[in-house]
């Protein structure tokens, strides 16, 4: 498959592992947010998606994923996913065409393996149009976010477009803006740290590739991801507590095998506990091992 | 969305409808035809499906598609459905696009409406060299079918590209092609016969929109779809008296409410009854649908 379609495939896989507690998935439904509103975002998203493996922008071609992704009504399906998966796809891309900006020959950065580098140079060099253009995207969907601090107020992403003059006055990169977040935000936290979870995850769907169909292994290390870290959505939503029980609760499910997975799952929609960036991670995860050729479907 | 998305989103909202007995659905996988295999297959059908959008021909299209759906393990996903699907999508872009070979201007046929006649035409405007790439398309993927007419053993689609030279010698359009199998095959038979089955699903489709998610309106026209008609892919691997029998048990599901369905649907995996031709109808239905404006998601 080409860069783009392996993005989306890595969507899609992400929303059919089940069950992915406290997540929409293939056997769960949210009222308004439903496992077809997914499907159709990850459609949705391929243009921009392409656009990226083009190598056009990252700004440019997320905008366009997300605006893509907002023809359907179920609202914001994957905005954090594809803030990964745009600068994944475009450093996916370049190294397949030897193009990468690797000056040098380190086995880790072999052209054909997508490596942390890889990317870290494609987010590294964002301009302050891939910001303008970030900001433009908040006005397609409507994405929970945290207040910025407080001497980047005019930088607020809520404002959509309207941040536009602030951002080119401030000269600000897309980078800069995600690192006015990273210690709230593990999206943007991967942008400034090598995309550590997404390898992380990456070489974890590899080790347990052949073990399972590629939707239940996303379905596994989505779990491990969660018990590992508190997920940023459900503390910005419901506090660091509440994000430190999930997290310990994970642990306690991936102990305790299937049943116990299933009532922490149940549990989490009742309460309306939704892991959402866990899940943006996962979704990363599977395209740099369905990139790697390490899982297939 | 564009109309190749739409086509996607149709096969997506197909596979996910359940429970959608003897298929395959996101509740159902089958030991090595999985629903992750049809996720991928409509991410790699996408190519062909944009050929067909942007006005490349039938055949070329086709090819293209089947290629990219096989870029998979579970064999052989959507090559009926991408049969219907390909000049559905040429002829809704036409229509798009004022170009539509329409002389006339009955209100069925009104620009922007995809009527059984614009879809008719591009059929019926198929050349030898659509054929030619139709039966190239049988290279990528291991497809279920049954011996020719007597008189047209050369054109045994199970030769693949080895029958290109019969074809090209016969002079035989894609639509001749079809039209020697359209008694014992539904997708032949559709493109024969004005697409009727397909705009049958659309139209209950539309009238069922709204009151259920949409993959699960595809779940309950598909099951309307099996008590009208026997499929003819079961009566080809099962004989038409079981395809009757199929009919007649899909009615009194139908009838009986969703605990009838769901014994049916076990009994058919349980028999290894796959009625495989009526999920391509209803994936043209969607499309269909989709493309009115008349369901969505």
């Amino acid at each position: 498959m080409k860069t783009a379609e392996n993005a989306q495939l890595a969507l899609l896989l992400e929303v059919a592992g089940t069950p992915k507690p406290g997540n929409v998935d293939r056997e769960r439904d949210f009222p308004d947010l439903r496992f077809e509103h997914f499907l159709a975002g990850t459609v949705g998203a391929g243009p921009g998606l392409r656009a990226a493996e083009e190598g056009a922008p990252v700004g440019e071609s997320f905008e366009r994923a997300i605006a893509g992704m907002s023809q359907q009504e179920g609202g914001n399906t994957q905005f954090g996913a594809l803030l990964l998966l745009v600068p994944l796809v475009k450093a996916a891309s370049a190294n397949e065409n030897g193009d990468n900006g690797d000056a040098g020959g380190d086995a880790e950065d072999a052209p054909g393996r997508l490596s942390p580098e890889d990317v870290t140079r494609v987010v590294e060099a964002t301009t302050t149009e891939d910001a303008a253009d970030f900001f433009r995207a908040f006005d397609h969907a409507d994405v929970y976010v945290d207040d910025p601090p407080e001497d980047a107020a005019e930088l607020d992403v809520r404002r959509g477009s309207d941040a536009i003059p602030a951002v080119e006055e401030r000269g600000v990169t897309l980078y800069d803006v995600l690192a006015l977040g990273d210690d709230a935000d593990d999206v943007a936290a991967e942008w400034t740290g090598g995309f550590e979870r997404t390898f992380w995850a990456a070489d974890r769907l590899a080790e347990l590739a052949g073990s399972a169909p590629a939707s239940a292994t996303a379905a596994q290390v989505y779990l491990e991801l969660l018990a590992r870290e508190p997920d940023t959505l459900v503390a910005k939503q419901h506090g660091e507590k509440t994000a430190e029980s999930v997290r310990v609760r994970a642990q306690e499910a991936l102990e305790g095998g299937p049943e116990v997975v299933e009532a922490f799952a149940e549990s989490l929609v009742a309460d309306g506990v939704n892991p959402g960036t866990t899940a943006d991670l996962t979704a990363a995860g599977l395209f740099v091992a369905l990139t790697r050729g390490e899982v297939s479907v």
